[in-house]
């Protein structure tokens, strides 16, 4: 067999295949000599695979009659998968229940809905770009990026329409923010206490987001700033999505994002282009961005004048209220997990605040009487989520789960009964209480309120 | 149709079906007249979408009789896929072209060889699972994580079995680090330059790791801190693949990893369980790990003895040589790609160092005689991928573009004539010269050697 192979019209030697055909017989000879002394020398090895797999393989069992190979699995002793077997590397098989779920009859329409993020199974702070949430009001759509265009026109002294080839041109920027629906753990106002974090907390996901700054845009086609104050963003699918955005935060960190997690946006998060908005409720990342107009005022779009406004006690609504506050939840355990036994924990979960940093996050495992400060893994940033970790010995009896964040502004995550006090009981939008998770003695954990 | 859904034994209304079936209409009714409204007067926007798509839509053309649709595309006047039609999400259909490929004829065996991350596609700091690389050195293998099993032994008072469970229980950790092989860029040695950033430099990546420090399972056994001095790390696959690592890394930042960018490994990485060795090369990141046994001295293992040793001028070899020293690479423009025309470009690239973080990065245009500091993107951590953007104004003629970084340490990348007086052009690993991109008056991006 050739240890060479043509390319480009030159010889190229493999990295690790240098060998003559004579050198590398030898090393095959003597790395069977090695495995044959490994069996049994490295009894104990062969005993964890024992205990691993009881005696049987989920792949096909090794050959009996080999004194060898005894009872060690498929996979220690065969040959395996090539690489580039999937050029685009997908799950584990025995994943394939973490899965986004939409909620059955949350709405009419399946185009018109969300699916939520299964927070309970997913680590860190990066949510895989496979399992992020999705809320569509129109359906989703791939759409041919070589036919997508981006227009910025209204108060600018040169209206301009962008190719994807011109925008990925333009200098680029790269940042971790986590995105929330507004309507994310809206179930829990009316104390419908839905039974797993992916349903009460799986409208938000947090990701590398890549892109051009708004304000680069916006320079590039001579905004008139002494006029402008707002600017509209409009998606381009069924829905037509239109949000309007202060001047400020249009300038400030505002992306035209078409990259999500290294790679170009999944077509369910708007792919090739998208408003990345931190800080904001998810609707205002307008998707499948195909228009901004820059005015000098509010322009009260179906989305902010029939939706995303919050009833308030005195059957006023608010509107414009798009800023997430700041947020935490146990994601591990959480309702629908059960506690094999009593002993060690690790409780982990999430915290994230609209308004910058996570300041310290405080962990309750006795419904709020008393809180010990979690440790919080790095990095910190702005606007994006931060995982906190803290141990936990379970003693076997009853417990409820909480967490509490606080940013950098000082702000607390509220009770829910505080929240209630001003906010009442029919809103939507911007329910970010402590959440609590209680522990039956059976270990089975479910979700609560506690006042 | 109901506008609730029985769930749990309790009424759920949705967050935002909260109307009546009366209300519900009247809305209707108001959006149809809006959306009728927005075709006539919101004249400028239709344009934007008449020159994206010439007046014909990838997807179904819309009705021709009817005179509000005019020409917009299906996706803006058609109701699009429902929420969860990809429980897992993929990429557009219009990125299958971005995959992680095989080097043909760069080893005999498909199931020993390497795939390459397309770095040339890839934004930010975090690589996209499904295209992270692949080295395998006898296949990979889907390992069911109910049966897999991880002994702790040797220089310990407890030898113990972990199950998944038993680990996923203690006290977890989350990180982003860069995985290196050692061989990566290892062509340029011989002055083969491979035509892509693909080829060249794509046995790297950069994620999120979750799991369990080294030390927690060490102390967790009771490792004999008098007599200890190395730990060796197994593998579950047919390569037994073994590595020593040095008791002060093992105990420093060394993860057993189960997490990789929020969800469990991939199959190809590891799944369910791999090291975590930051800073040093792939191979010892061990995958599938199933044996950890503390010792008192160096195993000098297979791949320690006859791989993943440097050949030096003199004859003899290196050994042990795990570090990754500081080196960069521009992703775009690179090999293979071509400028479209004259004008702005953004030049990005990634830098990364295993001693710690990246402090700088310079570029240059003109084969090194001037370099200008490129602008970093945040986060900037410890062994992880930092992403550098500059901008350029391409006036047409040759240009040879290069990236040189700087760590913390003070440690500069070299040139490859540098790194080649004194480690001579047989080595095959620890290649982390400044590499050359060509821009020919075509616009035509190439591998060329400057010295």
């Amino acid at each position: 067999m050739p240890t060479e192979a043509k390319k480009s019209g030159r010889l190229i030697k493999a990295p690790e295949n240098f060998l003559a055909q004579d050198d590398v017989k030898r090393p095959e000879l003597m790395r069977r000599k090695f495995l044959a002394a490994s069996v049994s020398s490295a009894a104990a090895s062969i005993a964890v695979v024992g205990i691993a797999s009881g005696g049987r393989s989920a792949h096909a069992a090794p050959g009996a009659g080999d004194p060898n190979i005894l009872n060690m699995p498929a996979h220690t002793t065969g040959l395996g998968m090539p690489v580039a077997a999937n050029p685009y590397g997908l799950p584990s098989q025995y994943e394939k229940g973490l899965q986004r779920r939409e909620s059955p009859g949350l709405t009419r329409v399946s185009a018109a809905s969300v699916a939520f993020t299964p927070l309970q199974g997913t680590f860190g702070i990066i949510t895989p770009s496979g399992l992020h949430f999705e809320r569509h009001h129109q359906g989703w759509w791939d759409i041919d990026p070589s036919k997508h265009r981006l227009m910025v026109m209204g108060l600018v002294k040169t209206p301009k329409v962008y190719t994807m080839d011109d925008i990925m041109r333009l200098p680029s920027v790269s940042r971790i923010h986590f995105i929330e629906c507004g309507a994310n753990t809206a179930m829990e106002w009316g104390n419908v206490a839905v039974p797993t974090v992916q349903y009460s907390h799986g409208m938000v996901s947090c990701s590398e987001f890549t892109g051009v700054p708004l304000s680069v845009l916006l320079e590039d086609c001579g905004i008139d700033m002494k006029k402008a104050k707002f600017v509209l963003a409009e998606g381009a699918d069924g829905s037509s999505m239109t949000r309007t955005i202060g001047l400020d935060r249009a300038l400030d960190d505002v992306l035209v994002a078409y990259g999500m997690n290294g790679e170009m946006l999944r077509p369910e998060n708007g792919y090739p282009l998208r408003l990345v908005v931190p800080g904001v409720q998810g609707v205002s990342w307008v998707k499948w961005l195909r228009r901004i107009e820059v005015g000098d005022q509010k322009w009260a779009a179906k989305d902010e004048a029939i939706h995303y406004i919050d009833l308030m006690p005195d059957g006023l609504h608010r509107q414009y209220t798009g800023m997430q506050e700041a947020k935490s939840v146990i994601t591990t355990p959480s309702g629908g997990q059960t506690l094999l036994d009593k002993g060690f924990y690790n409780i982990s979960g999430l915290a994230w605040s609209g308004r910058g940093r996570v300041k310290r996050v405080d962990v309750s495992v006795d419904g709020g009487r008393n809180w010990r400060t979690a440790r919080l893994e790095t990095p910190i940033l702005t606007k994006a989520f931060t995982r906190f970790n803290i141990d936990w010995v379970w003693n076997g009896a009853p417990a409820i789960l909480q967490s509490r964040v606080q940013d950098e502004t000082g702000y607390v995550q509220p009770k829910i009964n505080q929240l209630r006090e001003i906010r009442g009981t029919r809103s939507i939008y911007h329910q970010n209480a402590i959440q609590s998770w209680k522990v039956a003695e059976t270990g089975e954990v479910s979700n609560v309120q506690v006042y």
